[in-house]
């Protein structure tokens, strides 16, 4: 894995041989982005099956089992890493392998599998949105939604990519994302990378922005969608999205079906994640709040339905109301 | 003046002696926050007249117009500057002094009073808004607006430690304030010294805070109120008071009535800064984006008077229709 903290300044990759040490890389974002993580985790999977010491294929499961809880508790608001973890587990039980090298390879097939599916899902989500995408088309961009985030192009930034290869003339503003600055960090790195204009701006000036300047279209991630169409993203979406709401700019979650949750009602249920307080008080090694600061750290927020116009998704785009759509979306 | 650029890591202390110096100290953000740019204005010139060496009271009036001139245009968006730079320059021409001993002795007498009219609005205005805190309070603060800001207890935040004086149970959300973090460092720094207990958050978690947990009020400065009572202040204030709309929290502006411009009609009118790119591209000596990343940097925005609850000077407080409360306001 590239290790995402050290970027743009170092490009680095980590290797991990069991499911522990791909949960702490989840844990301490060496990798983030819900559908990455999920990836992420099934072949952290895969990793503990391949160099397993058991036997048995009784056993085997028995150790993948407490694998998937280790890697199903490092981080708790992106659905897709608890739907990954379950794929994987789900399919191994489900087909009676006879022999502990049939288990690995299965293991391994489904982890590829996974991957394979968000990389078409990517393509697929940046095709349905184009009809949503005019021909000068002012984004603002939150967090990092790129290959970085997801296994290939990107959602929110996949939708980006793709409007910008099929002509579109694009320009975006990336929200800097405070604390973890994935959008100064990341997302300006990407976009660079693939040639479209941007410019940063601090997650305050959005609103601003809108009153003052052109903005066509929000576009965001997510890292879990509920049955009412709620989405919980990272911290500063929903402000964004009360910006949206106010100029009657178009705001778009941009997800897999996999980061969908039916089995929960409101974004109310989604647990948000409280991480440390570090993340607020120091950048890098420079601290900028005095000595002893205390922090309320929530890593997501919860968009409400109301505020969204659209969930663009690999099966299509939802429209509210989203029980409905959402729902019949799933079924197909 | 101290320089708030280095708070809260070192209290530096620094010396000007002419009012192109004063001038660079507000430009480089030695000394920020309406209230104090306008008073520290008075003093430059205060400096300059005292240091000059002109011998007739003719040239020295023009070497204060030129420096007025100089001051006037560091900063455009706070009219506290304006305010204060017109005030001193009208009292020494208004009185035709007599030798330029008079005329210094003028200026600095000037300035004195603008200071000492700061002091007594601050006290003023935190008696004014008790009625509106309730016993407990939870607040919502952007920016900076104490005592660095201003020229004593401070503006929104001389409402939170006046409550905090009588009784009131208080408790502050600290916008951390990107890009040059004045929550995170001077807020923080200012609410700690006094006291009050607070907790740090980014700028894009103040929606999440307000829909999660309990918030009785949002306060905030101002650097230019227009006569229809939009008010122009540090970037992201738009987005919270969105933000504190949609939660039907109430959301007040806290201003001395130097900062109240009735000479414009709208917010559209007032000139917004934009200022340098590596104000977010680095934090201290640290780049957090790729080189060469563009940035868009307004360091204001203007939030609409129908998302102000009330707008709280010394001379009272004004509730919307905001054109008749703010001119009947001024004219007593």
């Amino acid at each position: 894995m590239i290790d995402q903290r050290l970027l743009p300044e170092e490009v680095v990759y980590r290797e991990y041989r069991d499911a522990a040490g791909v949960a702490e890389a989840i844990r301490t974002m060496v990798v983030r982005g819900a559908p990455a993580i999920g990836a992420a985790a099934a072949y952290g999977l895969a990793a503990q099956a391949a160099h397993s010491h058991y036997a048995t294929v009784e056993e085997m499961l028995e150790e993948l089992e407490d694998a998937a809880r280790v890697l199903g508790a490092a981080r708790p608001t992106a659905v897709n890493l608890s739907w990954a973890i379950a794929r994987v587990l789900d399919a191994c039980k489900a087909a009676r392998y006879a022999t502990p090298d049939a288990l690995r390879a299965a293991v391994l097939a489904e982890a590829h599998a996974i991957a394979a599916a968000e990389v078409a899902a990517n393509r697929q989500i940046g095709l349905n949105a184009l009809p949503l995408i005019p021909q000068k088309a002012v984004f603002i961009h939150h967090c990092n939604t790129g290959p970085l985030a997801t296994v290939d192009i990107g959602t929110a930034l996949g939708v980006i990519a793709t409007a910008h290869q099929h002509g579109r003339e694009v320009f975006v503003y990336v929200d800097e994302t405070r604390p973890r600055l994935q959008g100064a960090r990341l997302t300006a790195w990407e976009l660079g990378q693939m040639g479209i204009p941007y410019a940063v701006i601090v997650d305050g000036a959005s609103g601003h922005i809108m009153r003052t300047r052109h903005v066509d279209l929000v576009v965001v991630g997510g890292d879990r969608v509920a049955a009412n169409g709620d989405v919980a993203n990272k911290v500063g979406t929903y402000n964004l999205a009360l910006a949206a709401h106010a100029h009657g700019v178009p705001f778009y979650s941009v997800v897999p079906t996999s980061t969908i949750d039916l089995s929960i009602a409101t974004g109310d249920e989604i647990p948000i994640e409280e991480r440390e307080a570090d993340e607020v008080t120091c950048i890098g090694n420079q601290r900028i709040t005095p000595a002893g600061t205390p922090v309320v750290n929530p890593a997501f927020d919860v968009t409400p339905a109301r505020y969204i116009t659209a969930i663009i998704t690999e099966a299509g785009v939802a429209y509210p109301p989203f029980e409905e759509s959402l729902a019949g979306m799933m079924q197909r």
